[in-house]
């Protein structure tokens, strides 16, 4: 058995069964040993970003780890924006990144570069294999450290003579027990559950105790929910919280896997925009962080506060991501009497499927009205899809995953890997057309695998973002010259053409009744399908 | 002024009139300033890897660099893999990565990463402006240092807060002088010359002579020609060397911008595969590097050599990428005794228009029978591109540009960069269907600028070069597990498609007959077009 066949065997043992890979030279000892171990599930993606982005929605929706397979330091240069996304996720990846063998390296060969440079700003948790023998141990670390809590991205940089010699010993020579015994069971994706993962460490009751002391204190508080709270036990602890102690109850901008519709607590978003955030957290004497971080703006603006949190108002963490999340949220749900009957549950009911002409609006409505129970949604819709959030938020239970680190190029390959998570459900990509065309190889990887996964592209002709950004900067009043930078109008992307030309059916649409068609027939129908909501130019 | 501006100017003032972006809110002072410099071309890409990959390609033609402004750690990772490539080809490039404001980066925001550990392992060269004053200083250090020679990718890493804040001073403070003054005049490229880039030092006359000495013993030696060595003038002096001597002349696997075709001396360049390479220096006892690396493996094979030089073969250097490359060939041709009058140079001929049925062979004669002279030919074709080398080796004089640093996903955006370049050349892209796949979005970038590329697209339906690597490594008789992840044909690609959605016309051929009549409208036709040869799955 050479070093590959062991890695695999050893992903295996851990329970990781699915591995998105771009390979090269280097790596094809990996490839090879597919055949000997069935368990191992190889998944082509035709860009590196769309393998890790594909890694980090499955890592999202079940909870345990995906492998990523990259070629040599470009490779994983291809792939680091959606590792940055996955890293601020703390979504369990393991990347195996392929290296020149041991003594090759010295020639300096056209490939060769730093890997562990590239690799370091990303990964939390990062092992050179020492031998062939070693890598089963090494495969079950990295399981481990990208398990956690809080997850993380787990980086193994694999020698190409490590993977393809003869495994000698069982690997405890280099200290640490071999990683065999029997697979893992698969759970699969739980429909509600990311069930895969440890719990953390408990809280202790102090701060329990002094965080409840402060919410019964009257004070205007509230609790702002991220990371494994915004799950639906954990939002339904949170809600009681606040029902009992009056506490406003938020969440991240960006959750990485949001329950929400029908049936689960409803929470209020913190703003993309630092002044709207503000005008959330104006106020406040008492913010509570569980499993998020405080508060700050996405980006810096002239004369304008990165840190957004009030002035008086004190920041106290009642558990992070290494803790036992939802448990803290019990913990304290108990100590400030809140109802264990879970309550405050969403209301079911959906728009009324809109009608006239296609608007941001409109294709929001459209969704609320036909989103199937169980989807999940990948969010990369940006200023077209600010609607989508209201429009759906009493629709039936679903899950949304946001771009958690801002690197554009996430929702296609996050849909792509949450669909092979859970094959049972529908998956929903909203993407805007400059981001989607980051990444847009993901459709490829959909059409081979048969991933039902309808991707909405908003289509308004230009970064809007941007746009917004420019004056949000105070950059003056923009001239043409810039105004072209941002601008996607010349030519117009068609991209019922694109995705035709990777094997998924498309359509265009330009009115409200043609976007509710177009899903109904989407959502009927198995596979991935790409809609192109055609919108006035620029911003809304 | 603010700093943006400031940088601008600066790099308009060293001679940088062309900027790639894809950017973001951090560079959004710098896209403001656009309209503020008029001299400065701003090129908008919708993906980070065809922004530095066109850099590339503009380096390479130009002699001089272009800038590329990127987004943050992300932006940058996008595109690390063309910057790799360009620093292996030592083009000059000026990379700008937009970083958040100095006093927020404490508050580790969403976008926030190690950007000097992503960027350093690209890049030749990396300063952090001090202040907006120092800007213009530091872009006229980062130009003449990408400029070399050799070339290298120059970085500037610029918080959001020193591109809005104002100049105050004029930057002397911090160290250095003013980066004022007239602009440089623009060459554009000029037809056969790289004639921006400095000359490099010049190599001492012991060194040329002791060469020349080597070279006129009569012992079997080779002078193997890379860098700046492959420009005809270099390779005019290289061939009056080998004619002189009976030294062979050798080109490197990948060269950056090989001069070729009716006219320029022909050179055998060295094969990629490690046993044809090593069968082309068999029985050397000198090997001669003239701005080349001594020649290795591109991967490790089990049990195979990585260092391909022969046994009992002397390894002399007689020019570095630092030197005055030209200037040495022709020192060293004059004490070789070799003649002054240009000689060696290519016979001109075509090979006939092919017929029947589309074969990699004949996509390749019918490009050799059509060629237009003064055509830059970016070359990422590959396994499938194998027989275009050859047939084209007589067609009228044109320029060569290879994939440098193995890091796939570089030939449409250099040929992207090579057209801005050089409006009045035509420029051709050999692409292999799976090498299109990582930076296809290049096709919009050229429909936008009416830029006057014509791509092939070799369609095996596979990575053909994995196949070919897959038993090559050892990895045994591979199963269907391991071949479906190198097989690209389900669903197989439709590249007319999929420029169309781009808006670059597009036609899809299956006979030579047909690939005749495309090339000829292509070349007729001014702005993009795309060819997708169909041939037979996988390998030949």
């Amino acid at each position: 058995m050479n070093g590959a066949r062991s890695l695999l065997q050893g992903l295996v043992a851990a329970g990781v069964d699915t591995c998105f890979m771009n390979p090269g030279t280097s790596e094809m000892h990996f490839v090879a040993a597919l055949d000997d171990v069935p368990a191992m599930r190889g998944v082509l993606g035709l860009f590196e970003g769309v393998v890790t982005g594909a890694a980090d929605g499955y890592g999202r929706i079940a909870g345990r780890p995906a492998a990523a397979l990259l070629h040599l330091g470009p490779g994983l240069g291809n792939g680091i924006a959606n590792l940055h996304n996955a890293r601020r996720a703390h979504t369990p990846v393991v990347t195996i990144v392929g290296d020149h063998a041991t003594y090759h390296k010295a020639f300096d060969a056209p490939l060769e570069s730093d890997i562990d440079s590239l690799a370091r700003p990303v990964s939390g948790w990062l092992r050179h294999p020492a031998s062939p023998a070693s890598l089963a141990v090494d495969a079950a670390a990295a399981v481990e450290a990208a398990s956690g809590p809080p997850g993380t991205v787990a980086t193994l940089i694999v020698p190409a003579d490590i993977s393809w010699s003869d495994v000698v010993g069982d690997g405890s020579a280099d200290g640490a027990p071999a990683g065999t015994g029997a697979p893992r069971p698969v759970e699969g994706a739980g429909r509600w559950k990311r069930d895969g993962a440890p719990a953390g460490d408990a809280v202790d009751g102090g701060t329990v105790d002094e965080i409840a002391k402060i919410l019964r204190s009257g004070e205007p508080a509230a609790l702002l929910v991220g990371g494994r709270a915004t799950c639906a036990e954990g939002l339904f602890a949170a809600a009681a919280v606040s029902q009992a102690t009056g506490a406003k109850l938020l969440c991240e901008t960006f959750p990485a896997n949001l329950e929400r519709g029908a049936g689960v607590p409803a929470v209020e978003r913190l703003a993309y925009l630092a002044e709207m955030a503000t005008a959330q957290l104006e106020g406040l004497r008492h913010l509570i962080l569980v499993d998020a971080k405080s508060p700050v703006s996405f980006f810096a603006y002239p004369g304008k506060p990165s840190d957004l949190v009030p002035e008086g108002c004190g920041v106290r963490t009642l558990a992070t991501g290494a803790d036992d999340v939802v448990g803290a949220l019990s913990g304290l749900q108990e100590s400030v009497g809140g109802s264990n009957a879970p309550t405050g549950g969403t209301e079911g009911r959906r728009p009324e499927p809109p009608a006239g002409p296609l608007t941001a609006q409109a294709v929001a409505a459209a969704l609320g009205a036909a989103l199937p129970e169980g989807a999940i949604v990948s969010d990369e819709g940006n200023t077209a899809g600010l609607f989508v959030s209201g429009e759906t938020a009493h629709a039936p239970r679903h899950n949304w995953l946001c771009l958690t680190g801002g690197a554009i190029g996430q929702g296609l390959p996050v849909a792509t890997g949450a669909a092979l998570a859970a094959p049972d459900r529908p998956v929903v990509a909203l993407e805007a057309d400059g981001s989607a065309m980051y990444t847009l190889q993901a459709l490829w990887t959909q059409a081979r695998e048969g991933l039902d996964v309808t991707t909405i592209v908003f289509d308004n002709g230009s970064y809007a973002i941007l746009e917004l950004e420019l004056s949000r900067v105070g950059a003056g009043a923009s001239g043409e010259r810039a105004r072209a930078m941002l601008d996607l109008d010349r030519p117009r992307l068609d991209f019922v053409s694109l995705a035709q030309g990777m094997g998924v059916p498309a359509a265009r649409v330009t009115t409200a009744e043609e976007m509710t068609a177009q899903l109904a027939g989407a959502f009927a129908e198995d596979g991935p399908h790409v809609i192109q909501a055609v919108l006035g130019k620029g911003l809304f």
